[in-house]
């Protein structure tokens, strides 16, 4: 039931065309589950303020370009397409205008530039997380935060990391991304004073069963202030960040 | 070396009582590290504005009460002593002034009231995950802020928690605590756009396997938003919370 | 919002006292949240027509005394209170009328006589799994299901199990309990065309690992028409039972 | 041994031309095991009404067709094939009438128009999770029962499925497919009052390790009256659901 | 129906006081089950020449003592009672003749001697498995075979091993027990030539994992001629040990 | 050291051209374990009466053609090579005399007319076995065991095995080859009373795990009698059978 | 067969009273095995120049007082008796000359002062580490290694760490012992040169699964030169830091 | 801060054109992390003596190419390739000079005659494990130490083994390669006195997961002085192996 037909219904009470009994069936079986559909739809809608999101990954290049257009038709603008391979990419292209990157596999259909804010670091462990830490910070990008990348700063060189501490303590909110024994989330939540979003990566072999090495690191580090998503979970994690710095400030 | 020695060495250098070279090896060889110490220590003690916190499982009443009033001599307040049994309570009673609740046994020693700020609201499955809630709740407070509690709002009963979805809707940060499937995580971030985080608890029997079914489950929420820490650890989320609720607003 | 409030909202629309925006406020900032719990609630109450159910584990006898006098004050009866130790029991002895078996640490409160009717049949592998058994079979008569026992009929000495095909084939519903390798399900599933429902138990040792290998073997069952519940969740077997049992017959 | 060689031998005692010993000697040699068998067998065939079942896997093009033409021979229709590849399913086009779906790789060979009764819900929490809801949806359809889907109505959009909420209350079985977190089965396990039959899925990445996450939030779940199959087994779910569907009324 | 019945049976139809049409009917519906049972069972009790074995775990004192007595009374002797600690053999202790060996917690009642044959060897790694071994080799000579124990023979120690090959050359049976690393069986089982059973034990600790990896190490073997039993099963060892050690020489 | 070397050692002590010191230098830094090497070798070639066994997988067909002529040039015959693919099988056909079949990957090079002896029968629970069936019995039959094949005898349609029953029973050895649940083991280890083989299989989906679930399965069996090899060890299962079957008589 | 038996013979040929074929009858079944024994077994003793080790967990105080006395009365001191519970040690207590340390269980009988070389740092990520710590320590002392200790120095607060970087610089062995995520390996061993052994601990809660977490992060440390042992193995650590650190210097 | 500027500024201090509490704030501010990250960067150069090592998987050729030219500029030679496919490796054939072995997939860039020293023994289970062994040998090899090769003397064929006691005695240090059962490694490390290093492979298949039954066989291993790198890690044990095996002697 929308606001319109609730109004009428209403204004038919008022001038008695309705009793209030029927009024009364008509709103019993009314769906709330609709308003609450609109309600809560709007709600997203506004309060995110972000562009909608799609997860390409089993999806046609047909149907994430219809569900685009659809969601372009409404006015959104930096529709985040995560987990796209090349191929829809390239079967995507020129049919609207969409910036892709294949290293996350991450498009951002109707780009639109808008002022990034805060303080976003991505810091991973070695080159071969970078996959993840793109979908992380382009994740964050797309939804207006400002994102500084730290690749390559892994444990077992402490002085690399270390060289960049300055940058880390400025951080929002930083975002550790490490495959392996994924110690990168322990030594930067020791380091830093905001939120760290954790993200363990599949990236290994052996005894790191898909990821499940830097997961349950991550999950028993020691360091306070450190939570976790899923293995691989870029998007996830850029995702969080971006509604994390963006926050307002507290008030007493 | 410490700062007076720095300034020593570098009035002998103006003065011409030590050379370049001298000063130089003299710098090269001094321990970094020590500095870094200092700094890295001075920065924490600063920035967290937090009192310390003691993991209290596996230390004797004796070395807690000796950590506690070291802390204490160097003007702490509020510290937050988590896993510490009745028995270790018992014996530190009527030592230093401290508030012990055993359910989630958890105290505060020389405790101050300190203004609570923002909103966490703590949101749980069922009434046996009272103990972590609560390790979550205490510990936000402790660190100054405000905390709601919403008890007993698990998946399997819906209307419970749609009755409050305004009050999710005003938090700054959600806590979500469930054992056994863990879907109130899910549910609950798809329903707020704050930063939620998931503990996941060792309630339940059989397949939980001690908490893995709903770490598992919450690592894969498919709700954007939410992060998750270890099992069972409630102290880690009310801290992460904590942070983010205090966070000051974003510039642009 | 209950029925009379909307009501008197909707005579005051009618009456002209209450103006067509003002209603419309009103019903748009009202809980429906509310209005849901009232109504889900009252379908619960009506619909399952069984007692309430307590899980007993994690409550004090206190809490648990509470809660089904509460009960039993809105009229309920049969009430169930699973997984509750013999001292809880003893505790609450004499408090209200209660039947208490220890075996399956199920009480069932204010007991009443209710027809039996259908045919749930509880098959066992071992005299071992007796406990999880009782707590299915006790859950389902008290919800009004009558029930057979067939224990001890594990498939290392299939005519022991054969010999009861007759009572089998004539179950509305078959419970399959059994511990380590589980293959009651499969077995007692290929002879029968009703519901099968599968109890894993953690009854073994070694490679069972906790009731994970009935778990796993009853999952992968090649017979149809199986389905399974938690390790040693014969509660949730008897209660699921009990409504298939309890259906109406379909209509074309 | 057939009705008729026993009637045939009984006759011979009877006209005095087989002795009493020769005639025990005979039936205590007869294979009870083909007896059982062919008593079995029929009993299945009877009772089920259902048409049989190829599991497709593993078989090649033309094992299928020969079994698929055998049964038909013997006046079997509606014959479900499962988990068949479109190369199989091209390679046996023409052969004999078959209706093919890709998406659930199912064929119903000698498709026959049957009377759908009943009320079947497949609820499904992603649009990954289509081709494991439709080998449910479809094998219930075969089998005679009405099915109604509801797909995408994951629980992180609670919306979706609280709108829906009056088809799910009139099913007479509900089943939830759900990957990731699995916490489709506990919402509807909440919400309706007939046995739901979850089954979780593959879907999902990292942490979910190849559907484990789901089944064992599923088999966790606090919702009364729901019961799990195996990881991507929408096919045992469409058959006990249909089995449970076409259930006669209890009797007194 | 048992063949008195039959028998009697067929002289009706033979005299002609029973029609054909009414003994079919009653051959019919006679519980074939009921034969199988009584031979299957009849078969069992023939064929195995062994003793009765109780699991005693799980089991009251009582009710061992009950079945053990109506065992005995249908003759039987030497009856093994597994895993039954000492407060239970303490209970039966005096109530009729038993051997009780608290390291293995086996008991053998009604013992008697019997003639041992054969030879099976026991090796075990270390002085920690003998529990374990004790239970296969008791069990091995309460079945009546001859058993030879090799105990601590641990492969870290290979010389000590190496000094018993003669021994081992010598053995029908050979049953490796070994926890840790099970590194035992295959060792083992490349210096002989008869079947090796391999009982991995939970004897270890950390990554053993409760026996764990002794058993995955145990299926791994790459000797040839080894089959492994359940974790800490000694009991299923020497059983099946006797059953081949007693075989008869096969013929061409 | 070769025997012909020791005796030219003493021949020389005796004739005085070596004294005690330097033949006592000699044979202490002899190679004892080149004896130790040749002995067990002999032994091996001499007890085992086999051919020869090459585990094919990971070796090149020019590897696997070299040993294979070493092997013959030394005298052996069916040879046995295992886990060899359709290619490496057509590179080396007509290079030796060979028997192939694809669906076991199994060849016997230098294949020669054994007596087959005894009986093993090899039962398996669905036709997807059927590989690991054949490698199992056919190694067992290259060996020189007679091998009598039951497949698809499933426990979910009993009467498919119940039917083979007196086949089972005479049987010397078992082999039970099942995949998804692995009830077969357990339910075959019931029927008979000889040594029972059971080999879990891959076959499955979902919550099988690679075959996890018929290991668990099999190796928690209820039954006596019955041990396990390593998932789809169809050559290790043949293997040993053969070797009990061709035990020799106990003597008392 | 000792030197002696060996000398006498060769004399016996020599003088020829013992014939070539007959000595040669001798050598060939003269058990090999125990010369190895014997070998072996002195070379041990020769070569490890440590003190006998016995796991004390499993054995009784009377058992291990025994194998020390035997040990003892063959020249042997500083022997190692580790896991041994406090209880044993009291009871052992005044037998003979021991030093017991409760908190890792471990005790040195007859110990000896022994000069202590090289060195060999033990670090920790926590004060819950410091019982295996120990035991690595103590171990390494026993044996004759100088140890260091470096507790508590865990990553979450690099600056303790680094502020040791000249004693880990100096180390001939680091033994990191760490629980939770175990990240201290990759940390420690990104600083230093020499070989690290890591040692992960059962410290820890929830998704620890009794050290697992610290076990997979250490397998899987991205820093070269790093190795692990099992689970809360202080004395396995201690032992092999010993044996690299007592190494002598390499020959070009 | 490069040395340089530190001069420059002490001067300017030393000359009087910057004052002491100038040049503090600048040393204060001075990235420290730049120091030590020089000073940590040369140690490391320095002290490994080593060629760099690059972890090949997951980089371009075109990336690995220009990493190895900038290595080689700074005057680096024998850079070690691990994990590098002979795609890459063709791909940067004779860009610069290069060794490559498709064998373990590795490649030593700019190679250099170095002379070998010391002992390290790879020992491998079976063929199979070639690959692991070589990565481990040829790493060692290329950073300085001579290495003998025992390949293929699993513990199934113990003499294999037993011959070449002399050879292991004679180690420094023993890398043990095996997958399957990874006896290897506890039965060198109770032949040997020096250091093993186990190296589990993924070698096998069924229940060996991986890798993990040699993995957990290894840590579990009950000889002393064994430590264990991840699965299929050569190059690990190749490292630590020459770092081992280059230590100098211990002094008193």
């Amino acid at each position: 039931m929308e606001e319109r037909e609730l109004e009428h219904l209403l204004r038919q009470v008022q001038e008695g065309s309705v009793g209030v009994e029927e009024a009364m069936a008509h709103l019993r079986t009314a769906p709330f589950e609709d308003l609450g559909y609109a309600r809560v739809d709007h709600h997203r809608a506004i309060r995110q303020g972000a562009g909608e999101v799609l997860f390409g990954q089993g999806k046609t290049a047909e149907q994430i370009g219809g569900i685009v257009e659809a969601l372009a038709a409404k006015g959104a603008y930096n529709i985040l397409i995560t987990r796209m391979n090349e191929e829809k990419a390239a079967a995507l292209e020129g049919r609207f205008p969409m910036r892709y990157d294949p290293v996350p596999r991450l498009a951002v259909a109707y780009p639109r530039e808008i002022p990034l804010v805060g303080s976003v670091v991505v810091a991973s462990g070695g080159t071969s997380d970078i996959p993840v830490c793109e979908e992380a910070a382009q994740t964050a990008e797309a939804l207006g935060s400002q994102v500084i990348r730290l690749y390559d700063v892994g444990v077992a060189g402490l002085h690399r990391l270390l060289s960049k501490v300055d940058t880390l303590a400025r951080a929002r909110v930083v975002i550790a991304v490490a495959g392996m024994e994924g110690a990168l989330a322990s030594v930067v939540g020791g380091l830093v004073d905001c939120p760290v979003i954790a993200v363990p990566t599949s990236v290994g072999y052996g005894a790191n069963f898909g990821g499940l090495s830097a997961l349950l690191s991550m999950l028993n580090g020691c360091a306070s202030g450190v939570s976790v998503v899923n293995i691989d979970n870029g998007f996830g994690a850029g995702f969080l960040a971006n509604r994390i710095n963006q926050m307002k400030g507290v008030e007493a």
